[in-house]
């Protein structure tokens, strides 16, 4: 087990920062390109990000909190930001994140302490998890939404690399997995 | 065709600034961490960043503007930072990179313009390129470079994330493609 708190936080206190640097001023054709028919944009996953903010991290932490793992969390909707499309510019999503991230970063702390990081709760599809496996998925979705958002921006290039493709991870996985 | 110089840029100037916030101040957890036996860590990944800086994007280019395809261009070694590893800090590696990369996009502005996109080179490996097949490539490779860091970051947790797991695409590629 590697978690820690203090590691873990190191991570979510720097995803607000870094898609906001990697972000902030880009020209829509990165920030609006997509993956192909049904798959999102990076304005898009940053709207998943701050959904996830709003209604899942910290809603479950505070739920099992409060009930164990006696009834299962609520599921949290993984594409409700697309039923709520914003006319948010990039960069006010980008600071709705990182102020959102940084409120819940605080809150988590005043929540709980290490000795709470066995407790137990109940996913409506996995059953029992733990809170610091709740923790510590919390850490890797953000890195898996900063990697979407990066396979996005490369898929764009896709032809326009040529025979480089041949030694472009990031273009040979979704050549392999075709998604 | 999408590339276009001006949003090329877009993605080359905000590379070193990304990783900056993303790696500065990390525990040596995150920073030494990798995913298993001959794999790079995020500071043999900036490492590489900064040696293609050095030795490969501009020097080929110039080397394609001097030669055109009459010779082929000499191979980049891949490995070569890993033979001269550093007692570099990270911070020191991050605030290297930032600063060639800046020099080589002022350097590119004053090489090339539009008309010299469809000038031909000749790699090694692949035969003919064309200048705008390199400059590409340069935006794809920061892509799948920043992609690799946030994976290694990810694979630290896998076990940690209990069964949410199923749920995480970075985690799950590695599953499917096995390596």
């Amino acid at each position: 087990m590697e978690f820690n708190l203090k590691e873990a936080i190191e991570v979510l206190e720097r995803t607000p920062q870094t898609l906001e640097h990697f972000l902030s001023g880009l020209s829509d054709g990165w920030l609006y390109c997509n993956e192909g028919e049904g798959t999102w944009n990076a304005i898009e996953v940053v709207d998943h990000l701050i959904e996830g903010e709003k209604n899942n991290w910290i809603p479950r932490l505070e739920f099992i909190l409060q009930n164990g793992s006696n009834q299962p969390f609520p599921e949290f909707d993984r594409f409700s930001h697309l039923k709520n499309q914003s006319q948010r510019t990039i960069d006010q999503s980008l600071q709705e994140f990182k102020t959102i991230r940084m409120e819940n970063i605080s809150k988590m702390n005043t929540l709980i302490e290490p000795a709470d990081f066995e407790l137990e709760g109940y996913h409506p599809a996995f059953g029992t998890v733990k809170i610091r496996e709740l923790l510590s998925t919390w850490v890797v979705h953000d890195l898996t939404h900063i990697s979407q958002i990066v396979r996005i921006m490369a898929e764009r290039y896709r032809s326009d690399v040529g025979p480089w493709r041949e030694y472009l991870g990031i273009l040979k996985k979704r050549d392999l997995n075709n998604k």
